[in-house]
Order: C-alpha cells, then structure tokens, then sequence
C-alpha cells in the first residue's frame, strides 16, 4: 500500500498556550488496505474551514470536540485507488469527510461520487458544505425579498461569496463587509455585490452606514465583534439575522456581547443560530440548486490554495485571522 | 352632555427628571356629543400596560410617541351611552382604546361589540390584547411540544400567567419565574405552573437551575435584566425565544445585554422580537380560542383593581415596578 501522511491533533490549545501549528502533529504510516465494503481514497483537495477551530477545544459546543491522537478532521475531494464496496469503482471521483490525510479509508458512509463538468474542489466550496451553508442562511432564515438589503460579514470567504451571489439572485441588495481594499474590490467587481465595506477602516461605521443608507432587512454573520454591533446598528424592522459563525471572537473565547436584547424587540427581528449539518433533509435541493447555478455561470467563486499537506496547519490558522481570500483549500497531489 | 375626566401626557420624562405621576395631568370638560357616524362610550374599566412607558418617549422606538396634551392611549371596555353610528346600540358592551378617560368618542372603527358570560374586564385580559400577545408568543414563536420545557418570565402578570396556561394545554413543563413568595406561590396554585422561582431571592441562578433541570426548550421574556441573562444559561439546542417586552430595563433607556451572542450559535437558537399589533390577521383566531378557553374554564387570572381615574398614574408606575398581581385595571364607574 502507500505511504500516508496524516495530521493528527496531537494537544488542544489552553489559555496559556492559545492554539497554533504547534497542536498538529505529522504522522506518517502506511495506508490501510480496504477491507470487506471499504475503499481507500487519495485525496486531491483538502477543505480548511472554521468550525474546525471549535473541534480543537474540549469544551462544550454544538460538535464533539476532535479525539486527541486522531486524524484531524476535514472535508476532502479525492478519487478511489482501491475498492471493495459495490459502490464504488476505481476512478470514481468522490467527496467526503477524510480528514487531514493523503489517503482516507472509508466505508462508504457519507461519501458521495461527484458529477462531472464541474472542478473537482468545487465540491468543497460552492457546491459543498459551504455552499449549502450560505443556501440554508438564505433561503431558509433571511428569505430576502425583492427590493431588501442584505449584509453580508466575511463577503469574499467561501461562505460570503455565495451569500451575496444568491441574494442578488433573488432580487435584493446585497451589501458586503470584507477586510481590507483589495478583498472589497473583488465582492464588487467579481462577486456583484452593490457594495463593500472595509471593517478596517477607521471610519468603519459610517461607511457603513453610507453603505447601507435605507437600513438593512437581513444580515448574514459569519464574524461577530465589532463590526457585527455595527450592522445590529442598521435593523429595519422585520430583519432577519443568519447567525452562521463568531470566527472573529469566538473561538478563542473572546465574547461578542450584544450591547441591548432590546434592538431585537424594538425592530420586531429574530437572530436565529444555525449549523449547517442540522439540516441534513435540505442538502439534496441545496446542492441540485447551487450545482445548477455553477453550471449555469451565475455562481462566481475565488480559492486560496496551499501546497501540500504540510502547509496545512499555517495556512489553517492564517486564514482565522482573515489571512485567506476565497475558500481555503490544500493541494495533496 | 355629562361631564369627562381624562388624563393628558404632560410632559415627557428626562434623563434629568425620571418618569412618574408628575408626567400626567389630569383634565376636565364636558364629554362631546356623537357626530355623525360616532359613538360615546362609558368606560368601566381602563387597562395599564407595559407599552404605554415606551410611548411617554419621544425616541425612536416600534411605535409612534403619544404626542403631548392628548388623552393618554389606553385599552377599555365600557357601554354605549349614545350612538350615531347604525353599528352600535346603546347598552352595547364595547372594547376600545378608550384611553385614560370616563368617557371616549369613537368612530366605530378599532371598537369591537363583546359577547356576554365574561365578565367585561376580561376583554382587557386573557380575551384582550394581553391573551393576544401570549398566545401569539407561545403557538406563532416558541410552539412548545410536548415534554418540552418552557420559562416565563413575570409569571403571574397579565401576559404571564396566560402563557403559563398555554403551555400547559400544549402538553409542556411551564416553569414560571416572578417577583416573591406570594407570586411565586399563586403561580404553582393557581396557574397551574410546575414551578416558579423568585427573582429576589439570592440564590435565584442557583433556584433556576434546579427548577429546569434538564434545561430548557422555550423563553417567554417580558423583563429582561438579570433574570433574562440567567434563563439565557439554560437553553437546550434548537431553543425558540419570544422577546415580548424588557420591562425591568429598557423603559428608562437601561440596556438589556447579551453577554455573548455565541450562546444562539452553540445552541442553534432563536431569538425573535415581537409586538402583538403587527399580527392584526391572527387575533380573530386567537381571541376566539382564548374565550374558548375561558369559556370552559381552562384560563384563570387575577387582577390589580386600582378604584376611580385619579388612581391611574400611581398604579401605572407600581406596576412597573412589579407592585400590581395579576392584570392591572383601573375601575372607572
């Protein structure tokens, strides 16, 4: 069989050690040969995607934390070198959960075979948990209406891109918060968002406040701090809020306080949390949409590629801190 | 014509001179006669509510201000004594927005003719805007199943202790929370609660705690401050919050926060702001299972009956204090 290679959580970060590479640990072993109803994938893309930060604690959270020891968790997009599940042919190309890894072993269990006609790290981004991320936020909690104003926080990430792409989709304004020019001109001159507003700049609020100069109808969080007090600033009423991530403060325990409840009863707005994984009755239409419209070319997208596995725990943490632009994808082949 | 008694808003409060009494004064003149198409009516019975704090500001808030000089808003119930208006008959028992008057004009619209075998008062109550507002929390918001648990805030009070009620019928675990002994005790006695805690107490955290044991799946919140945060420690996931009013706080600008938003993420929980006046389409449903419910004995309520118009303004700023138990009436005849 063929040499792996596999990160595994090897310590979980403490408030005297905060997490960094330094949790990860490089393992190398021979690949398992698959057994009765198994196959083994080799991995082409691996997915680096926030939620794995809240796996790195012990704490309690919506997720069993990652077992120390173990191979870390992650999407990944791969074709099938070996195979004793009927399912399953040699050269299939399929997406799954095979964790920080050259080559995962599977049972079958929760990979599917992709179609073709799309790139294959599509099914990690756009057309994968992601996109349904973005499509359930959407369709299901903001439900924006023609004429509406929707915000949108990390604007240009894997999740964000799709937002605002499926917001304008459905008639309504799409307003973008990203860090940094260079990110606010792409959700603009790429993504068609209306507009885009840098969370760096030290005018910050009233730009968006420009930005957003009849209020807003829904606001999709992905970040929360600061700039998230700003846009519970901008409510109609009615709003709706997606509250899909707190990537910014929380993960490290930062809170993101909201100053007053009482904005949510004076403008008749419900915040709603959300997990994607909740709902998994909804992925087949979120994903026959999502694979219609990048199909159609009405779903644009940008990737961050890092260069084999071993780039995976920095380039992990510097997408945390915003370092990304696009999805954050790992080549392994 | 007879003579009328009203309350107008005098001034508004300030940070410099807080809300009270001060703020109302009382007037009096001859009642006018009904024009064409109107009718007079004799109020029985006056109702005070949170909400009319919120409009004795001119601030930006859900609902319009009472402008200065004008009879006070108020909810009544009382009897035709002259009409102009082919709807209505002298004798007819009627529920209006009266206001804080012996005497209002209408012209028919927004009044509303009530059927006999209630007393009239209960047309303020859990037949009233207050039942409307419970029962648009519990069935349009938090739909309690069966099993489930559910916290009430101002338990006993006139939205309280009807939402108790519905959780019951709906086959959940009503857990109240109130100001004392004495309401504490009325809500597990009469209102059918399986338990109640008193805010007051000094180890209200530790009391909550052991009062939902197996946490919480619904939040009916009327009064904000530190009871909400402490309720907002025992969501289970997938919880379902109606934020109805924030009393304790936010009337005289004191926020309400939210120490960490994060808590809705983890729990994939709902939050949702609310005012019963934006819902007209429903109330017709709602007041017709309500007086259902009345009607066969499944609601009970208490009242707070201040005696004659001149009582109002003390009783107002009791009640929102916590002094009245049960609906706080004023008796006008």
């Amino acid at each position: 069989m063929p040499q792996n290679k596999a990160f595994i959580l090897a310590s979980r970060p403490s408030r005297e050690v905060p997490a960094g590479p330094h949790n990860f640990q490089l393992v190398e072993r021979e690949a398992a040969a698959p057994g009765e109803g198994e196959v083994l994938v080799r991995h082409h893309y691996l997915s680096l995607d926030p939620y794995m930060r809240g796996r790195m604690n012990d704490g309690k959270s919506y997720a069993q934390p990652q077992p120390l020891g173990e191979v870390m968790i992650g999407g990944t997009v791969g074709e099938v070198v070996a195979s004793r599940n009927p399912r399953f042919a040699v050269g299939d190309r399929v997406v799954g959960t095979g964790g920080w890894q050259l080559y995962g072993l599977s049972d079958g269990k929760g990979l599917r075979k992709i179609e073709p006609g799309t790139p294959i790290q599509a099914w990690l981004g756009p057309v994968g948990m992601p996109g349904v991320t973005a499509w359930y936020g959407v369709t299901q909690i903001i439900a924006p209406k023609a004429g509406e104003t929707v915000l949108v926080s990390a604007a240009t990430g894997a999740v964000g891109s799709v937002v605002g792409q499926l917001v304008k989709l459905a008639g309504a304004r799409a307003v973008g918060i990203a860090g940094g020019p260079e990110k606010c001109a792409f959700a603009v001159s790429d993504l068609g968002y209306d507009a885009c507003v840098d969370h760096r700049d030290v005018d910050f609020p009233a730009r968006l406040k420009e930005a957003v100069p009849d209020g807003i109808n829904g606001l999709f969080e992905n970040v929360g701090g600061e700039p998230f007090r700003q846009a519970m600033r901008r409510l109609n009423p009615f709003s709706r809020i997606a509250l899909c991530g707190l990537v910014s403060s929380g993960y490290d325990g930062t809170p993101t306080p909201l100053p007053d409840v009482r904005v949510l009863l004076d403008t008749r707005s419900r915040l709603e949390g959300f997990i994607v994984s909740d709902h998994l009755s909804v992925w087949p239409q979120a994903l026959s949409e999502l694979a219609g419209h990048v199909a159609a070319g009405r779903l644009r997208w940008r990737e961050s590629v890092a260069e084999g596995l071993e780039a995976a725990p920095q380039a992990f943490f510097a997408m945390l801190k915003g370092g990304n632009f696009g999805k954050q994808l790992v080549k392994l082949i």
